[in-house]
């Protein structure tokens, strides 16, 4: 037996939920635990009541909304994604994925199904972590992976912490965050890269996610006026950083087609136009599947700063962020996304994400697993991010027919 | 005849007034018309005031005052330098040849020296140019060069403007700031480059001063997912930048022994560590002292960033922000400062500044010259800038006498 969703209420949904933070340019700016985070939280808890589910919020603001199963008493499958945006992001990333969940359940209670597990769908609080970092902080703390109160200690640039935001915009939630017993959970998002898009390929099955290594590196050089100081006696913090940041771009070209290295952020001081930079710093974002390229990649990294350091005279340390490992979802659940695709008659291909997702967490604590949409031209966290209005639709339908099957012994 | 300078009184001045807006590392921050620079001007007008000098203050806030000439209707000699330092700067850039041409002053009145000239010493406004630009203000608007009442709305980054600031602490003087009939010019000043000390030489008489092109270069490529977006799908605006720093760097080693490069200012955005970066800014400082070189420096680092754009499939805007051409000092005061140092029977090399100077502004409407003395290393615009004491004295002695020539007829 196979569901059929409601695309033009899923787009009305899309088209209203847009609206709330919306930018100039049809983009999203809607930063976690803001007042238009606050709005949409209010629009998204209306919905779920007027959709008949038992709503609760837990201590770090993540909102769920359960819909019974005939066996009640089972761990429930949990569907659902984020609806926090980068700064001046796009309308898809997280937000598609809530609302495809919600149109899910709404599917179900137009063909009156029953299904044997409750099916619970829930926002994520903070999946982007543009504001208060970690990302995916509300599924990692559901997951344990994160102390909940020290999560709600982390404050933004301005010191305000996300326990008193959740308190102003009245999503303090008193349910607890932490580990319980789910059967699965599934997660449609869009792709993010042009891989689907180039191959025109409307759905991707997803095996896992890329592991990555963050860093943080300093450059210590030398400050000095600009003009009377020869070059042969210039420890340049800046040349150096340079020289790295140059070879780290052609890193992945040396190790593995599917590594990639990114430098997102850099600092110099004293930042002054006619003075020799004395202190440059910058990220290092490595990512790959296999966790040997991942380990080569990071290593090769810091080599290519020491040799740059060592041509320009200047001294570095490095400051590991942050590390994951490459993961592979569960087999059943790819599989279920994988026979609900086939069953639609929908083309589908196999693909890793690059990109970090609250599956990811909530993998540690339960079966998981994503699929997702096209991304045009691969663009996102930039306002011009776009998913055919189709495959939304196609999406969201192999979405459906893939959780009716998990939540029906 | 030759005069003495006193050693001992000049070293108490200089400790006494670097102890205004000393930083804990022995070095100097006194942004200009901040509370320290008034702290600092106080204790200069006293100081003028207690040598018997006539003292005014104009409407930049320059101060002057004025020992009277056996002719006291001819054009005075003019000296002196600036008082305001670098953030986080050293203690000798600019207030060693106020204090130089103080301790000038004193030593005339010792020996009861009468000049033929009235002598006049000076302290510039603003010649850092780090909190309001642009840098020599004080100079320039002396000069005719700038505008007076522009410069007095000149804003810093907190909207505080020029005038505001001068009115505040005091110095917002009623003398008409401009052009008026002056001698010549003298100035001592540290080098700021390793030259002289390099050499083992304690005196430097300045030939002229580097031209300089600056430009600022914005980058335009596009933001996306540090994860998902493989390296070929890339448009990385800060990969570019880096290419192009590199090669710019390369540029003096590629056309003459005498230029220098430097990228002291970068951004990037949006700056985050997971999103590729859309856009790179940064500056380009060239100089040297040949017009040809200086030209030809210029167009190659237009050429290397347009190639870098061309290889990372990115756009990039050029911004020319200033230009000075390489300018020679006038003849005789070079004489002067160089015959004087003949005659103190210490040795001196005659060098090209690569840094800019209030002089060369006052080089514009008047004879002008410059005496340097030896930067331990080269350090400058850094709290560790260091000048042996026996160099500062041996400078103003060679000071002294030349000012002493140039006021008599």
């Amino acid at each position: 037996m196979a569901i059929t969703i409601d695309g033009k209420r899923l787009r009305g949904d899309f088209d209203a939920y847009s609206a709330i933070g919306a930018t100039e340019n049809e983009g999203l700016h809607r930063l976690a635990l803001s007042d238009t985070d606050r709005e949409v939280r209010d629009r998204f808890v209306a919905d779920l009541e007027a959709a008949g589910l038992a709503v609760w919020v837990d201590e770090l603001g993540n909102v769920f909304g359960r819909r019974p199963g005939r066996n009640d008493d089972a761990p429930p499958v949990l569907i659902g994604s984020h609806l926090d945006s980068q700064p001046n992001g796009g309308r898809f990333d997280g937000q598609l994925g809530v609302l495809v969940a919600l149109e899910t359940l709404r599917a179900f209670d137009d063909e009156g199904i029953e299904t044997d597990r409750p099916v619970e769908i829930v926002n994520w609080t903070n999946e982007e972590g543009s504001r208060f970092q970690p990302s995916m902080m509300g599924s990692g703390a559901f997951a344990g992976l994160f102390d909940t109160d020290e999560m709600l200690g982390v404050a933004d640039r301005n010191g305000v912490t996300v326990g008193e935001e959740l308190e102003r915009i009245g999503y303090a939630g008193d349910v607890r965050c932490g580990p319980r017993d789910v059967s699965a959970f599934l997660e449609l998002h869009v792709e993010q890269g042009p891989t689907l898009d180039e191959h025109g390929v409307p759905i991707g099955v997803v095996d896992g996610v890329f592991g990555l290594h963050w860093l943080r590196v300093t450059i210590h050089g030398e400050a000095n006026h600009a003009g009377p100081t020869p070059m042969h006696a210039r420890a340049d913090a800046l040349l150096a950083a340079a020289d790295a940041i140059h070879e780290i771009g052609t890193l992945p070209g040396r190790l593995s087609t599917d590594a990639v290295t990114t430098v997102g952020e850099t600092e110099i001081a004293p930042n002054s136009i006619n003075v020799i930079p004395e202190r440059a710093t910058f990220t290092i974002d490595v990512r790959s599947n296999d966790p040997a390229v991942l380990d080569r990649a990071m290593n090769q990294a810091v080599a290519e700063v020491s040799a740059a350091c060592e041509r320009h005279g200047t001294e570095f340390e490095i400051e590991k962020l942050h590390r994951t490992r490459p993961m592979e979802f569960t087999p059943r659940i790819v599989e279920a996304f994988a026979n609900a695709t086939e069953a639609a008659g929908v083309a589908h291909e196999r693909l890793v994400s690059g990109a970090g997702h609250d599956a990811q967490h909530l993998h540690t604590v339960t079966d998981a697993g994503m699929l997702f949409v096209p991304s045009v031209g691969g663009k996102t966290h930039t306002e011009s991010e776009f998913t055919e209005w189709e495959d939304c639709v196609a999406g969201t339908e192999v979405f459906a027919n893939a959780t009716l099957d998990l939540a029906t012994e």
